[in-house]
C-alpha cells in the first residue's frame, strides 16, 4: 500500500506519540508501583516499550515505514530507500508526535500537561551508550530491510531496545525525537533539557556508524525494500 | 472454516470466560504471592494477561474471530466487516462470558464464588487512559486487518494489551464486557460496579475514536478479512 | 518426516527430561535467588518454563510430535490422530522421562539426586484448577490442530503454561507424567506423593473435558496434523 | 547471500562483540539497579540476553551464519555443514570479539575498561550444568537446522538461553569464546580466570554430547541449511 503524504505523516505524528506515550507513561506507572527497586522499575519500563513498540511498527509500518525517530528516516534516505524531501514531513511530524506523547502521558496519569525534567544524563559512559545504541538500532532495521527482511523489523526492534534498556548505561533512547519529547516530563523517563542535545549527538555519530557498518557488512540489497 | 452461528457464540462465551479467569486469576495469585510491591503484582497480572490473549484469539479466532469485546464486534460491524445481526448472539455471550469468567477464577483461588469488587477506579485521568487504551486496540485490530495481516492479530493483541497494563493509568480495560464481568471478584483486577458505566463510556468514546483513526489511515481494505 | 519407532520413543523421553529438569531447575535457582518474594520466584519458574517447553515442543515435535505428557497422548488417539499402539511406548517414555529430568536438575544444583517433595498441593480449589488447566491445554493443542495450525503449537503451548502458571491456583501442572516426576525432587517445584494421584484425576477429568470442547467447537479437519 | 570471508569474520566478531556486551553491560545494570535480590538481577540479564541474542542471530545470520560460539562452529563442520577451514578464521573472531565485548560493556557503565573477574564458578554441578547446556543448545541449533527450519534458529536459541539462565545452576554459558570475554570484566556476569577453563571442557563435552543425539534423533538432512 502506498499512502498519500498526508497519511504518512499524520502516522508519523501518531506512531511517535503513542510511542512516547508508552515510553513515558510506563515510566510513571512503574515508579509509582514498584517505589522500591530502580531494576524492577526499569524492567516494568522496558517489557511494556518492547511490547509497544512491535504493535506500533506493524501497525504504522504499510503506511509511513514507521520510523518514529529521524535518525532513521536519515539512514534510510542515505541508503538510497526513500527520497530526501520526504524527511521535511516526517522530521517534524516525529519531534512533535513525541511531544504530544510526552503529554498524553502526563495527562493519563494527572500529571501537569508540561512538565520540564530535571534528570540530567549527560556523561561521558551514557553518551558512548548512545553511540552503540543507535548504532545497533540501525544495524537490525537496515541489516534486515537489505537481506528481504524488513518484515522482521517490528519483532526485532521491539526485541533490541527491550535489551537495549539493559545493556547500555543510557537506557537506550536512541532517537532524537523520544529526546526532545522526553525532556516534557518531570517523571522517570524524563530528560533534563541540557542532556538533549548531547544525546542527539551522540545519536547522529551512532547512526553514522551504523550506517557505515551496514555499507559494509550488507553492500547489496537483496529482496523487498522495508 | 465457517462455524455455525451456535459455535460462535460458544466461542465467544468460552473464550470471554477463560479471557476473564485469566486476568482475574493472575491478579489474585500475584496478590497473594507478592503482597510487597503492587508494580511486580502488575507486572505478573500483565504478563499472564499478555500470553493468555495471544492464546485465545489463536484458539477462537477460526470459530468467531475471537473478538471477546463488544467495542470490537462492534467497530466490525461499522466497518462493514460483519453484519449488525451478528452482535444480537455475540454481545450477551461476550458479557455472560466475562461474567462466567470471574466466577470461575474466584472458585480456581477458594475465593467466595461471588464477590463485589470495592476498587473504585473511575476518575478523569482513568477514564483518559480508557479512551486512549481502547482507541489504540481498536487501531490495531482493524489496522491489521485492513492491510491483509489479520494474521497477527493474536500476537499483535496480547503485545498491544501487556504493554497498554503499564503505560495507561487504568490498566487498560479496554473492554466493556470485562469491565461487567470483572465487578464480581472482590480482588486484584476488580472494579467496584459504580466505576464500571463510566468505563464502558469511556471505552465507547475510545472505540469511536479508533474507528475514525482507522477509516483515515486504512481507507481501503487490502487483502482477507481478519 | 517419519521418525523410527526408536526414536520416537528416544524423543518423548528426552524431552520430558529437559521439560521437567527446566521446571524444576529453574524452581531450584528461583528459590535460591529471590527467598524474598514468592510471587518473583513462579515468575522466573513461569519464564523459564513457557521459553523452553517452546523450544522444546519446536525440536522434538518433528520426531515424536512432542507430547511429553500422557493427557495429550491420550486426546491425540481419541480423536483418531494417532494409533492407540503408540501409548505403549509414549506413556512409559514420558513418565520415565520426566523423573529422569527432576534427578538431573537436583544434581546440576547439588540436592540430593532423589528427594521426595513434603510440599501437599492436594485441595478442592487445586484440583479444580488442574482440570481447567489440562482442559485448556488440551484445547489450545488440538484446536490448532485440527484448523490446520499444528505449526503454531510450540509457541501457543508454551504462551498458556506461562499464563497458567499464574492464572490457576494449582500452577498449572496439567500433565500426568510431570506430575509424577516432580514428585522426586524436595524443592520449589515438587509435590507430595500423596497429592499426585489426585493431581492425576483432576488432569484426567480436564482432558476429557477439553476432547469434548474440542469436538464441539473443531468438529472437522481441516489441514495437515499437527 | 553468500558473503565474503572477510565480511563472515567480520560478522562473527562484531556478533561476539555485542554479544558479549549485551550479557556483560546488562548484568552490570541489573547489579546496580536491583541490589536486594539477585533472582531479580538475574530476570533482567537474562531477558535483555534472550532479547539481545534473538536480534543478533537474525542480523548477522545471513553473512556469517552468526554462530558466535566455537562449539556451534565445531559441530557444524562435524555434521558436514560447513568446510573445517572456516574455523581458521571463525575461532579467533568469535573470542577476540567476545573480548572486546566485555570492555566494551565495561566502558559504557564506567567501570575500568578491563578488569578481571574474581568470580569463582567452578564446581561439579555447575560443570554439570554446562555439559547439559551446551548438549541442549548444539540440539535446538542442529535440530532445526537438520529439519529445514533454520530460519528459526534465532527465536529459539534465545528462547533456549533465556531458560537456560535459570534452568542450569551455571546460568548456561555454553560457549567457549563468552566464557573467555567475561573474564575481562570483575561484574555480575564476570567468571574469574581459573574457572574458565573447566568450563571451557565441559562445554566440549556438552558439545559432543548434543552432537551424538542430533545425529541419533535427525539422521537425515531435510531441506534447506540454516
Amino acid at each position: 500500500m502506498i499512502a498519500s503524504p498526508g497519511r504518512r505523516i499524520l502516522a508519523e505524528f501518531l506512531g511517535g506519540a503513542l510511542l512516547t506515550a508508552v515510553v513515558v507513561g510506563s515510566g510513571i506507572a512503574a515508579q509509582h508501583l514498584s517505589p522500591a527497586d530502580i531494576g524492577l522499575q526499569l524492567l516494568e519500563n522496558a517489557l511494556a516499550t518492547a511490547l509497544g513498540l512491535v504493535v506500533l511498527i506493524l501497525v504504522f509500518g504499510p503506511v509511513s515505514g514507521a520510523h518514529l525517530n529521524p535518525v532513521v528516516s536519515l539512514v534510510d534516505a542515505l541508503l538510497g530507500h526513500r527520497p530526501w524531501g520526504d524527511l521535511i514531513g516526517y522530521l517534524p511530524a516525529q519531534i512533535v508526535g513525541c511531544s504530544a506523547g510526552a503529554v498524553l502521558a502526563n495527562l493519563m496519569f494527572g500529571e501537569p500537561a508540561v512538565g520540564l525534567s530535571t534528570t540530567d544524563r549527560a556523561s561521558w559512559p551514557h553518551l558512548l551508550a548512545e553511540v552503540v545504541a543507535t548504532a545497533g538500532l540501525v544495524l537490525v532495521i537496515f541489516g534486515l530491510a537489505r537481506t528481504g527482511r524488513g518484515a522482521l523489523a517490528a519483532p526485532a526492534v521491539g526485541a533490541y531496545i527491550g535489551a537495549a534498556y539493559f545493556f547500555t548505561s543510557s537506557t537506550s533512547f536512541a532517537n532524537p525525537a523520544i529526546a526532545i519529547g522526553r525532556m516534557f516530563s518531570d517523571t522517570f523517563a524524563g530528560i533534563a533539557p541540557s542532556s538533549v542535545a548531547p544525546y542527539i549527538a551522540a545519536e547522529l555519530v551512532g547512526g553514522a556508524l551504523g550506517w557505515l557498518v551496514v555499507r559494509v557488512l550488507f553492500p547489496v540489497t537483496a529482496g523487498p525494500k522495508p
